[in-house]
């Protein structure tokens, strides 16, 4: 997965996925400027299979995290060049809304492509909605969850191949959860995943306890 | 706050705030493309009052967050028009590392100048550090955690004057923290706001519950 060869970086004025804008606006008689960018709202799904009694995460790399690190590698010129391999993230299985479907049913294929569990997008539950970037972007992104078993799990996922995605899974343990929230060290997930797995903790972690 | 008038909206290539870029790059042999931007790495602030028991909470108005409302309430045409007040968020207090300091004295200057309360940068405590947006930005935020008391308020806060800031503080008192996180009819929040206060709830709020 970190095999990546850097072949070109170039500036960029609009496309499918980044929508850069500039605002002019008053706000009580006083003139302001404020620039933006439209992106996809989205959804992301904490997936919690019982038959294993873990989490399951995807694991990626990713370019807008990577090119960040090297970019501020590069102007504090303090600390060492990242590789490719620190470009990989752990998040929630998640996906943009790009299509005109209710987000829970773009949240079920999601799971299914990413992760390979076969689940009804009726049986979703909400957590939370929020705003991502709400300095940047401001887009909404739906957070749900999904409990699932061996017997939902269909295929390997790994992301859709056509779209070139290379997504690993990542079992996370029951007992692990609370560390991985509080481990400070490890600075690639986005602030979703830490909510989400609190939320897992404080609703839904007793039902699966057990006495070792 | 919300005596909002729309000028102009324009495209835009590129900006102090807004960098977007296209990496073309190979993984595993195959060719790729990903368009991101480069953003400001960010802190944020969870403060809580113990003399009035109560977070305090930053309100505003967000651009980017009322224009994506706009964009997708014109483009799925089934919702009503957004209104600015529509625009305005529950935030932690915050803000862009725009210059060579470290994230701690940022803080420190964020919360002096939004919330008008005086700390010492080496007394904030670190909550966690994590990837904000990292399919389009993948910028670094930092999040701390200020106790204060109200013999630290110095000013009204507010923002800064000078970029046009217009901030009201909200003080969400200790016994509503869990009904804010799970009200799901909020979406005006970024997701930092509740894993924050989800936080707080697991590790600080025993210490200022009391019997009614």
């Amino acid at each position: 997965m970190d095999d990546v060869k850097i072949i070109s970086v170039n500036g960029l004025k609009e496309s499918n996925f980044i929508r850069p804008r500039r605002l002019k606006y008053t706000q009580a008689g006083k003139d302001k400027i404020w620039d933006y960018m439209i992106v996809h709202d989205s959804v992301a799904i904490l997936i919690f299979d019982v038959s294993i009694k873990s989490v399951v995460l995807v694991r990626q790399f990713r370019p807008a995290v990577y090119m960040t690190m090297c970019h501020y590698a590069e102007k504090t010129n303090d600390q060492p060049e990242p590789k490719p391999s620190d470009g990989i993230t752990y998040e929630l299985c998640a996906g943009i809304m790009d299509r005109k479907e209710p987000p829970q049913a773009i949240a079920a294929s999601e799971v299914l492509e990413e992760t390979g569990y076969e689940i009804e997008a009726d049986k979703l539950q909400l957590i939370s909605e929020y705003r991502n970037g709400v300095g940047t972007s401001g887009s909404l992104q739906f957070l749900y969850y999904a409990q699932v078993d061996n017997s939902m799990k269909v295929s390997e996922g790994g992301g859709c191949d056509e779209e070139g995605e290379m997504i690993d899974l990542y079992n996370l343990p029951l007992k692990d959860i609370k560390s991985f929230i509080e481990d400070t060290t490890v600075t690639n997930r986005p602030v979703g995943v830490l909510f989400a797995l609190q939320w897992f903790l404080n609703n839904k972690a007793e039902n699966f306890e057990q006495v070792d």
